[in-house]
């Protein structure tokens, strides 16, 4: 991307660079809704006294991180090694990897440990627990482990009551290596209303108390009673039991957080700047160079109640143009259309036009791009294009 | 990701690393299904007598962009600028950049010209014509530049029959700048049946031919008419009046395009290795490490007669798992099941099992990956873990 440098601009104002600089299409980070965001839940947790172990998967930037320890270094949780060994060199160093480990990747489990962090693994078999235990033997690490126990059919994880449970306990327990359980309410997605979401948060702690019981009462000692999800988290009126809440999409929220009442369309703090490159007034069409390469292919609110399309549509400063969907999305290409049954014209955007598109999920359409620009308050109203206060890369890969 | 070096593994055959030896996710390139897909669309083309512009945006890789050309550097599609100057920098030197002209990004066509590349873009408006035309005087260069036609109301273009591309042929000729049309025709991708592939194909030869008549009759010089897409460039019986063809995710292919019937299963050339990390036998559910970050979302079959889910499921050797599809997707988390409807069992598929996936969209599913671990050979049937050749890297951003 080209960008002003002072060799190329006058030496004044107009050398700080604003979203009208780089060239199109890339990702844009609004720090106050970001922080706002982050504030909110921080505030929540408090109230309710459970600490946060934010999920870094999101942003995956370590400046995003700093952001949620008022710039310091604390508990965080990782969906990939990459993750764990990016965080791990800026002194993150109390960090959990929340997907079922693949005995492969211990020999990097036991690297970050001799490196100072203590990483925690996430299991549901026996198979596992013994390839855990045996890794920490092989380096004489002991390397904490937690049970991933299932409270929806979502995903993985083992029954809270029952023999698994206790079995994988104690064969963790035995060296050191139990740390605990975690759970994950994946279905509280596709919640239906404030209510369901209440619903789901009472679910995912009950069963969590319900599985580190189990555990208690065949004599083993779980200090991590770990739970959580965005909506979850928001939602929970009463964490009695749990000794840690994880979350991670509420940093920038999105349109199916939106849909699911978990935050306002104002909240979200990603958005996709790109530029309009062509026009179908025959087809109601205007085209844009962003598509799902820099959007992703993710159409989360296509099965909530209001579909949003590939993302709604704001001009620079972030004022949504009313009913404009972007509707279809090629390699390189973005359609935007007025919703379907809307009266509204399409509206006049010429040729260079730069408009930002709010995605359906923000993971999967921060996950296309390798950096954000990031602005420092939301001109919303103001019509004018935000001034770039930095550039914050990404962690990729695995 | 981890690999063996000669520092930690014994001087013999077990030192070449195999697709058991890398991290998981990752992706795949299968070099003899690649470079017989190359064969033989340039086979099928050397026998309509029309050279080929591939389009390197599905690979993206510079090694797999010279075994296009036996090593060499031929003619290439580019969807964004960066794949531009990525393969300038390693000699390829007529580029053309099929994505609508942003204005914005001309300072970075013109430097590409300064640097010897021929690069030619593509527009369907006066403003943007305007615009190519004011940059080349600027910078003293001749920028060539293609009208962009409709055939089929898939995406962007004027009509090949109408005073807005007369227009905007002048508006360019008049400065040199005219180098002729460019279509494609997108909707084969949603085309039933052979013939309907085929009819797709006459659709957009038959209306370059009108548009660059149309150009011709006003007394403009049309040198190029240029058409393409996966589907049409291996449907079309006669390209006459056609000069170049364009295609790119042949060189892969994926299950939309065998779901199309433009190539078998057998043909995939890019898959992604995943390790099995979790079993939900209550569920039927097998659950691996590759979720959509290493697959994308895209559900391209989700429209076809037969929807493959994420993707099916082969062994590390490339063996089809008889109706074992990936069926559902978190950000990590890949969810393997049996077909609905099939009575084929889960088979048995121990925790750390490698397994390959194959893509709906090879496109969109490269997109996901730094790189690629390139094998040389087809092992099915053998059970064994193809041996790695090679890592090729993506150029990435825009």
């Amino acid at each position: 991307v080209s960008r002003p440098t002072a060799a190329d601009s006058p030496v004044d104002a107009r050398a700080r660079p604003t979203l009208s600089d780089p060239d199109t299409p890339f990702a844009v980070v609004d720090r106050t809704r970001l922080e706002r965001n982050i504030a909110r839940l921080s505030r929540r947790l408090g109230a309710l006294g459970i600490p946060l172990r934010p999920h870094v998967k999101t942003a995956k930037s370590v400046e995003v991180a700093r952001l949620l320890f008022d710039g310091n270094a604390g508990p965080i949780t990782v969906s990939t090694l990459a993750e764990a060994e990016a965080f791990s060199d800026v002194g993150f160093s109390d960090i959990t990897y929340a997907v079922g480990i693949d005995p492969h990747k211990l020999p990097r489990v036991a690297a970050l440990h001799r490196g100072g962090v203590r990483l925690t693994v996430l299991l549901d078999s026996l198979e596992q627990a013994r390839a855990v235990v045996a890794a920490g033997q092989e380096d004489g690490l002991t390397i904490p482990a937690l049970v991933e126990v299932d409270c929806d059919g979502h995903r993985g994880g083992v029954q809270a009551t029952g023999a698994e449970l206790v079995e994988i306990g104690r064969t963790l327990a035995d060296v050191g290596s139990l740390d605990g359980v975690l759970l994950h309410a994946g279905e509280s997605y596709f919640a239906r209303s404030e209510e369901d979401l209440a619903t789901a948060a009472e679910k995912e702690r009950a069963t969590a108390v319900a599985a580190a019981d189990s555990l208690r009462a065949a004599g083993l000692e779980v200090p991590t009673v770990s739970v959580g999800s965005t909506p979850t988290a928001h939602a929970a009126r009463d964490l009695t039991g749990v000794t840690e809440v994880r979350a991670g999409n509420y940093v920038f929220f999105d349109l199916v957080m939106a849909g699911l009442g978990v935050c306002s369309i104002g909240d979200i703090a990603l958005s996709v700047v790109v530029t309009v490159i062509g026009h179908r007034p025959d087809l109601g069409w205007v085209i844009t160079d962003g598509g799902w390469m820099a959007m992703s292919r993710d159409r989360g609110t296509a099965v909530q109640a209001v579909d949003q399309g590939y993302g709604l549509v704001t001009d620079l400063s972030g004022r949504l143009l009313p009913d404009l969907v972007m509707t279809g999305a090629s390699q390189e290409h973005g359609t935007l259309s007025v919703r379907p049954g809307a009266d509204t014209p399409l509206p006049a955007l010429p040729i260079g036009t730069r408009l930002r598109i709010l995605p359906n999920h923000a993971c999967a359409t921060a996950a296309q791009h390798q950096d954000y620009q990031v602005i420092g308050s939301d001109e919303a109203g103001t019509g004018q294009a935000p001034l770039v206060e930095a550039v914050w890369p990404r962690v990729g890969g695995w």
